[in-house]
Formats: C-alpha cells, structure tokens, sequence
C-alpha cells in the first residue's frame, strides 16, 4: 500500500467481507478526466444495506468483488490533456456517477436517467471511492471554496439528492412543506425548502433527538412533529394539518424516510393539487391511498439520485453560508477501519460517518 | 308530472330505492344562469355504485334523497337577463358542476379542485340531471354544432374526462401511449391522445370484445393487447412493451380502468421519466411498486373529473370529425325505466347506456 | 360631504382638470360584495400620466369624468349576505381589478387577461378610490396583519406587480438578477427576487439617490449600476455582466423602467437560454435586438398588472418581516389636495405618495 | 480530387470566392465519430449570404478559407470502435452542429446553446459538408428509413428547425397558429404545427405562388393570406384574424419569415396570452410593439437551430408519411456547379436546391 502506482482499496466480496487491496493505478487516457486522490468518503444507507446483503438487487461475488463508496471529496492528483478548469492540488467534492452524454435522456438534460450511467460502488462493474485514486471526468468535480473543509464536502452529495427532490417537488415562495424523516437527506431537504423560499417546513420523524437537531437546523420557518403511532396515517395526516394550522392541507409532501407510514400519511397531508415527491427508499412495494390521489389531483413523483447544476447549486449555498453544515458529521474512521463505519451508520449512531481516504 | 311548473325528476332514497317525483321547477335567479330541459342522461359506472349502496362515501337516505344522473344534454329553455350567449332553443352539452370561482384553487385555473363545487347528484345537496328542467351557468353549457346529435352530446361528459387525462399526462407528438381499460374512459383517452400526436396508442383490456371495438375506434395509431392474467404485473409489463418494441418502455401510461393489477402494470411498463395518469377509479387503497416510481423518476398524476376548456375541446374534436361517436351509445331507455338503464350498465352490457329526459 | 349617504369623490374630467363631488354611496346588490371605506390611495406613474393627458388610450371627458385612484387601502363597511371572511371594521388591501370569472381567461387562471376586467380609473366606466365608499368582491379585499400599517397597506398594489412580474421571470434559487429601475416596482421586484432565492440581484437606475435607497433596501444580495450613458446598449451591457461577475450573462432581467435602452441593454445582458420581463411601460414601439433574442433562444415576457395569489403573497412577505417597508411611503396629502399629491409625483420626488381618503 | 485519401471539397475564401481543392481525410480519433460520405448538400438563405458577404458577424479568409454546407444526408463510410448503432453503408441525416456536452447547457438538455458548439460552415474554424467525406458524433447521424430518399433526407434539417420552433411554442390540440413566411422552414413550420394538433394554420406570404404551394402542403386544417403592404401592421391583423374568424385574435404565431413588418403584424395578430416565436432571422434589430406585449402579456421566444430529439421527430413524421416532401427539392447541381446552386437560390428560384456530393 506503499508506492505511487499502487492504488490501496476497499473491496466487498459478499455480505460482511471487505477485504483492502491494492488495485491498480488510474490511467488518464480521456483528456477531459481527471485523478482524485480521494480524501473522505461518506457512508450512507445504501453502504450499510450493501454490507449486510452484499448489493441491491444486483450484488457483489468472489469473482466481482467492488470497490465501495460513492459520497466522496478529494484533491485532483492529475488531470488530462483537455482539462481547463481545475489543476492538480484543487480540493473537490465528487459527484459520483456520469452518464453516457449520448442517449436520448442524457441530451434531453436528465442525465440521471441515463442508462448507460457509471456510478460509484454500482455492482456489477463501477468501482468506487473508497481507494486512494478514483478516475472521473473533469466536470464531475465541483472545486469547493476555502470555507468549506474536505470532510463536509462530502455532504455535498446527500446536499444534491435533497436539492433534486426540492426542485422536482417545485417548490415556490410562501409554499407549505412537511419532509418525513430527519436524517442526513431529510434534514437537507427541509433547509434547502427553507431556501426555495418555504414559509414553514414541518420536519417528522419518529426519534426525538433527531428532531432536535432538526428544530436547530432548519430555522425560523422550521417546526417539528412526531407521529402518533397509535393513530392511522389518515388521522396522523389530520393532526399534522390542524396542528400547524395548514387549512387545506400542505403544498408541497417530501418523503425521505422510505417509511410505508410516512408515505401514507404524506399523501393524506397534502391539499388539492399538492405535490408529492418520494425521496427515500424502503419497501419496493407499499400500500397506497390512490383514490387519495385521484380525488386531489396530487402529483406524485419519483425522485432519482441528482442531475444537472445540483452540486453546484448545493455548494452554492453552502459556501454562501446560507445552509450551515456544523454537527452534520459526527465521526470519522480511518480508512482500515471502514466496517466499523459502516456498523456504525447500522446503529444509527449520529448524523453522518466518515471514512478517511488511504494516506499511504 | 304534466304542468309547466312541475318538474319531474328521478330520486335515490337508498340502495336500490329509486322514486320518480315532481320537484319544484328551478328558478333563474342569477342573471347569469339558465334553464336546460334535459334531452338526456347518460349512466357511468358511478351511478351504478350509487343505486346499489346509495352513493361513494357520503350517502342518500329517507330524509336527504337525490336526483340522480350527471352525464347530459339537453335544449336551453330559458336564460338570466345577463346571458348573452345563449338563447332558447339552443342545443348544449352540459357541464355538471359548477365552482364557487372566489377560492384559491378557482382563481388559479384549477377549478375541478374547488372545495365548494356542486357537482350533480353528489349527495348530500346537489341534484342531478334526471329531470325535466336542470338550472346552471350558462357557461357550463356548451352549444353543440349540428352534426351532433343530443344523444351523442351525452358522451362530452366521458370525454372531457379523457381530455383532462390527456392533458394531465402532457402527451406530444410522437409518443408511445398505453391506455389499462377499453371501457367510454379508456376508448375518448386513446383517441384523444392520438389526437395531442401519439405515434402509438395500445389498447389494453381483458374482454376480447371491448379490444375489437377499440382496434376500430382507435384507428392507425392504435394497437391492441390483453395481459395474461396467470402472469405478474412485471412480467405482463416486459411482454407489453417487447410486444410492442417500445424499447426501454411506454413514454406515457394512463389508467382508465382503476384495477389494481392495470395500476401495477402500467408502473411498470414506462420508461425512465415517463408519466402516468390515473384516471379511473377503483379500490381506495392498492398495493404500488414505489421504488419503480423513484428509480425511473416516475411522474404519477391523479385525475379528477375536468376543468377549463376540456369541455370546448371535446366538442371541436368531435365536431370536425377528428373522433367518431358512431357505435359508442348502444341503448337508450325512457325515464320511466332509469333503473332499467343502471342495471344494463351493471351488466356490462354495450358501451354508454342513456336514459331520456322526461317528455311531460 | 357629511352625510352618510354621501360618498365624496375626486373626479377627473379632462387633463388637469380633477373636481370634488359628491358621488352616491354604493349599493350591495351581490352578496359577496363588500363596501369598503378608503384610507388612502396611493399615486402611480399611470395616474400622473392621466392627471396631464385624461387617459391613456382611452379617455375621460366632460360628460364622461372618472374618479381616479386605484392602489388602496381601507376599512371594511358593509359586507354583503353571502361574505363570509371579512366583517365590518377588517383592515383591508384592495386590489382594485376584479374580472368576469366566467370566460376563457378566467378560468384558466390567468384573469388579470380577462376581456370584462372592471379595474379602478379606467376609462370609459369603472371609477376608482379616490372616494369614500369604494365596493368590489369580498375576495379582492385583503385582511392585513396589525404588523402592517393603512398607509404600507397602499403598497401592497406595486408589490402585487413586482410579484407577478417575478413570477414570470420564474427566478430560481441561485438566479443572477438584473431589475432595471429603481422607483417603487423596481425595488419590490428587487427585493422579491432576492426572496425567490435570486444569489446576486443587480438594480440599475441613472439617478444616483434611488441607487443608494435601493443599496440599502435590497440587503446583501443587493447590489447597484449606474449605465453609462455615452456607451451603446450593447456596451453597457458588456460592462454590466463583467463588473458583476456574471461570466455569460445575467440569468433573468426585469425591466421596470420602460426605457427604451434599458430594454436593449436588458435583452444584451441576458445569457444563453435567459428571461426577459417587461414589467414598466414607456414608449408603445422600441427599437429591439431580436436577432440578439434569437441566437441566444431568449424568452421575453410582457407583464401586465397581477393575477391569482400576488397580493396574497405579498402580504405574507411584509406581514412576516421579509420585505421591510419603512421609508417607501414618502409623502401623505389630505383628500382635497389629491392634485398636489399628483403633481409632487410628477416631479419625481419623493418615492410613493399617498393621498388620504376623505374623512367626511 | 480521385484517390481514396482525398477529400475533394468546396471552400470559401471570400465574397464570390469560391474554390474546389483537395483537403485532408478526416480521421477517426474518436472512437464514437463515424465518417458519412456526403450525398447531398442544400442550400439555405444563410449559404447565399455566406456566398455573397463571405460570413455574418465572423468571416472566412484568404488565410482561413472555410469548406460551405450545413444541411446534409449521405451514407456511413467508416465508423469508430465505439460506435454500435451505425455500419458502413447505413443512409443518414446529418445533423450538423455538436455541442461539447460538459456544460451547463448541454447537461440542462439545451445543447443548441453550447458555447463551444461545432458548427458545420461556421467561422472561423468549423468546416462544411461540400465534401466528400464529413467526420461527425454518430449520434449525430440519424438513420433513415427506406422510404426517406437521400436527396429528401437534407430537409431534415430545415424540419428540425421547424419542429424545434413549433415546439418552443408548445402547440396544443386546438391552437389556432399563424405562420408568417412560406419558404422551407415556413413550409414545415406549418405541417408541424398541423401535426402537433393545430385546428387551424395560416399561412402569410407576400408572393402567391408560395401561397399556392402551401395550400396543397399545408392540407385540411391549412389557410393562405396575404398582407396588404399598404396597410400598417396592426391593420393587416386586424383584418387577419377577422378573416379566420380568430375572434380575439391567434393562440400561436411564428415568424419565419425575419421580416419587420411581419413581425410586428404577428406580434398585433395575437390574443391575451398567446405565444410569439421568432424562427426567422432578418435584421438585427427591428422596431417592436412592447407595450402590446406587455398589455397582453405575450411571451415571445427566440429561436436558434435545434436539440434534443428534433431529428428524431422529424424523420418519425416523415418516415411514417404524416409530412409529405413531395416537390419541395426543386433543383439538383453537380458538386462542381455548387456557386451556380448558390445564385439559383439567390434569385429565390424553387423551394430547395440541393448539391451532390463529390463523386470522386
């Protein structure tokens, strides 16, 4: 793990079996890509899911081990022939996947759709972060401003799946909002409404000391409320309505607890015409109040990972200052102690763990 | 039932217990209302869940009973001293609920939404169509041309609700539509979005015969299918499109049958970012694939009843002659027989059943 | 003028030509009509123009005067039977347009476009609040928190302009603005684009003392241009982009100004793909840059007057703190000295000047 | 002009300056370029002001002549490791203009705003297709069907232009559009409007047989007028829409035409609301009637080339006979005769004039 070539990384083999290694060094053969030599990477949901089942519909092998990872930030090491906006030494936060530019929804403008996308820590064949240097091209590296460090650049992604959702849900000024669950991407997406120009965003979650740091994070317009799980969806949605005082019902429902509850009681939350977006992920199949849906005219959507001007957009507002990330990260491992990161995320211990990058 | 002042008219009082009645005839009291004398009332499915439980989450009874029927046309018998666009004698489709146009959602353009609609033959206090002398707005009354007939004018009411649909799921030229149902809903949203350019437009029912009418009712763009009910949503939606050779899937999917298994399928048979409408009604609650929505960054869109300009649209749809009525109403019976009528429908019998207005 | 059945009015019969008269008291003759008593009616740049011509396109005359006035504010008097949210002694913004609510434009939500629109001092018919006793829909009154003042109430009216206009624009979050103009629209749509979450909003004025007011207004987003007028529009345009920083161009420019090489320099200063808004009026014709509005696929907008949910929103922005009043409101003129108030604003100074309503 | 390696091709050195030589054979250093030997070149206004003043805005050169041409079909001659859509031999549109696809523009999906496009006869760098062997993106190649003749296959691109322009106008079912100007893009502006569902399409010309031309293209829903040059603008739209019976006036108009007069006929021709797009390019600046535009609020949008799924579009409406070419190529001349092509068009001779490819 020693010399300049060599390319110290993280693989999963199958559930619970990471194994470090050293893989090969980068080659820089497209002239618009660059190196990062990756300094933090986050964990995130899906790394622990991946952990314990070894991938998500698709999977990891003996044979097709994968290099884990995908929230990341770095330091450009090299970049190609054609690169003009960054050089070697500028510190980056990844957006870890790119697409084909090619087909019809890449050109389009939702290249997030792209089916030929490559994303980080994707079984069967894309390699992720967790290595000493990760290959990417040039525009999928946003330069992040001195104020903010290396470690919480790498919430600049969960920051752009939150950014997406807000921006599918169309949030405009004076607009009503309630987001459902109060972890990394459900609090960003309340303190990103609030920028949208929300007049109140109503955080639920069903832990207490997640709402108090959510009550802390989101701000003047922001509110907090607990679901009574005693009560159906349908009354915990009239509760919520009377309680803040909504009248009709919310404008705007963003779901980023992947919760069936919460998605049901979101959609009984919302007033006519209100918009829906499900931001999280759980069950793949869920009960749900379609008549509810039919009867208010309510848009419902789905909501994929993040596209075009989203990082930017997000590092915007945090080296503006206008979102603070202060307390968001809460423990960093060293890298060869990755899997305690990763059972630490299991334990739902704190907001966000970090994984360092290889220093050798 | 014989004077001019009298107004006879068809009553629910409860599952199964329909009276005919003289009513008390309407009185122009809004300069800018009208009198229609209904020519005739067509039955939709919703009727017949009213006549066999007394109506869909509020009820009729002994005390509150109502005068059924929404689906008319009929002839103008008198006019406010403020209306300037109709005279008497004019042949109109009717519009059968009219908003309060003060409220948010009025003023907004999105009047289907109005919580203090009257829409016919809502219980508990709006009456419906099957009566001799109907009062509304002279602007939810639509003069017809004379190519069509007052019966025919009957199905502007269906097909103002496939335009919404249509309109809801935004179809452009060159799509690749599926319409779940071949029923007077699923037959207007097919040839409708031919009309807003579909390439293709597939058919999808489980009654061979409703499918034989639609591959002529559809026309060039149209196309056929029936799932196999031993497969699985999933599956059934791969054989849809391969059939069809829609490559990555459906641009559009609309739901003109409210089954659960049409709702499920549908989901998956869209493309990445593709849109899906639901426009019929059945059970309140079903089971939805929701990660399918999030991965493919699915739009679904509930849809109720119809709004601005749907009405106008149907009408110089179907009187250019870019879509054909001829062979949709396949049974008319005189008002005395209205139960006979909403029987029929039960049946299944035909495609749009009417009843006639009262002739005394 | 003492009597309660009075109803003293200020009436224009020709340029220069405004006389005192008692007009009778409005009737409640709809029941969702409110009789409100005016406080004070601000003056407009459209009301000097008709205090010097009689009109504008249309005009006053001996035997057909007008009472002017539109941007309002008051006390509720009377409400008719059918009112349900306002009782008598309610503080109120008017907006003083109400439309037909019944043809094409209405109902699709866009009824500032409405053919049959009755607005406040336009000629031939509709008079204005330069009057005691002002009626108008219950729905285009108002209620104002306590936090705003009668006098602030009159902004209300530009600030409804400055919303639509920016709702046009359709500003985003992290926008780079450009409002040319600095008089009362000018600032609103300023400060209403920063609320919309605009990074950097530039307001561009030749007079250097509405530029300081404006520096102050704005906030920190804010900032400030004087054109140069030896410069071409396209120069000044060059020089506005790289003094800001704006790299391609400004995302959104609103002109509010009417001045011929403020649109110019507007449309010049637009990047790729930007929006254009004419929010003010000057000359009818100008000479325009449309093979500039071409080759960078811009989209230009006419704005005109307010639509559903401005004043709402208005409201709800300086009710809760967002926009900040203070020091716009520049002079106040009793009833019988309205001609001074409006040749004050002729001579432009000061930035709004009100006029209170008779007292008697 | 005769080895394999040669690629014989026509340049411009200037005004009038026209000059056949042997250039480079390209090379695929990408391996998703393909090499099209060209079939066919047309000729647009831009090529004739091209021959005529050697460039508009930048010019060729004595020393940076530039090889003519951007609307092109012809067959894959050679395709490179990456390509799996094209082989050798397949007939293609050429679209003729590829953008970088890394920034802002190309990734929102609105690539004909890259600022680093590479477009074909563009100065000072970007050569021409009158040559025999042209390199280009292979997703930039659009595979015709059988029916597509490779002499028809050149329109696709003034049909892209089309159906970019009626698509930035968002045609609906029902508009009623009119089209100023009948030369090719005119032509097909009209027929894709039809096609997007347009009631009804007129057609503004000054010479009669285009007027002719376009009854016959145009089909059922088309109409002809032309102005009367001794009426103002607003005079000759008033008198458009009171001949179509447009009551308050047309939904849609598109200017193909770049002429003054009839931009501002259009901009009179349109009702509350309607939509302006400028498809043609005339005089840079024009005198413009902006308080029409802002009085009912119109929303004009510049024009410029064509994107995503444009071509696709077009070859879908032709390929399947929804758009007729029939007598649109007027003329055909030997590549070597290419300045007596450009004179032809000059002299406003036909509707088309092609020029063949090099055939050795």
């Amino acid at each position: 793990m020693s010399t300049d070539s060599g390319n110290p990384s993280c693989l999963l083999y199958g559930p619970l079996d990471a194994r470090f290694e050293d893989r090969p060094m980068p080659v820089l053969d497209n002239p618009h890509d660059v190196i990062v030599q990756v300094a933090y990477t986050g964990v995130c949901g899906s790394d622990v899911h991946f952990w314990l089942h070894g991938g998500i519909r698709t999977y990891v092998s003996e044979t097709q081990p994968l290099t884990m990872g995908h929230e990341a930030s770095g330091i450009i090491h090299k970049v190609g022939s054609g690169v003009i906006t960054l050089v070697p030494g500028d510190r980056v936060a990844i957006e870890p996947g790119y697409p084909c530019r090619r087909c019809a929804r890449c050109k389009i403008g939702r290249y997030n759709l792209c089916p030929e996308m490559k994303f980080a820590a994707d079984p069967p064949y894309t390699h992720g972060t967790l290595t000493k240097y990760f290959k990417l091209p040039a525009d999928f590296c946003y330069k992040i401003p001195d104020s903010i460090s290396l470690s919480d650049a790498v919430l600049m992604e969960p920051l752009a799946v939150a950014i997406h959702a807000v921006r599918l849900a169309d949030i405009k000024l004076g607009n009503r909002v309630i987001v459902f669950g109060a972890g990394t991407v459900g609090l960003f997406c309340a303190a990103v409404a609030r920028e949208f120009g929300a007049s109140v965003v109503v955080s639920v979650d069903v832990l207490e000391n997640r709402l108090r740091f959510a009550r802390e994070f989101i701000g003047s317009v922001g509110r907090t409320a607990m679901p009574d799980l005693s009560l159906s969806p349908e009354e915990n949605a009239q509760r919520l309505i009377q309680t803040q005082g909504f009248g009709e019902g919310a404008d705007i429902v963003i779901d980023a607890s992947g919760a069936e509850a919460s998605v049901q009681t979101g959609v009984f939350s919302l007033r006519m015409g209100g918009t829906y977006v499900q931001a999280g992920m759980g069950k793949r199949k869920i009960e749900f109040p379609i008549s509810e849906m039919c009867e208010r005219e309510i848009v419902a959507k789905g909501c994929f990972r993040y596209g075009a001007g989203d990082f930017d957009l997000g590092i915007h507002l945090v080296g503006s200052g206008r979102i603070q990330l202060a307390g968001l990260v809460t423990k960093i491992f060293p890298f060869g102690r990755a899997t305690d990161a990763w059972e630490t995320a299991k334990r739902g211990e704190g907001t966000k763990t970090l994984i360092e990058g290889p220093k050798t």
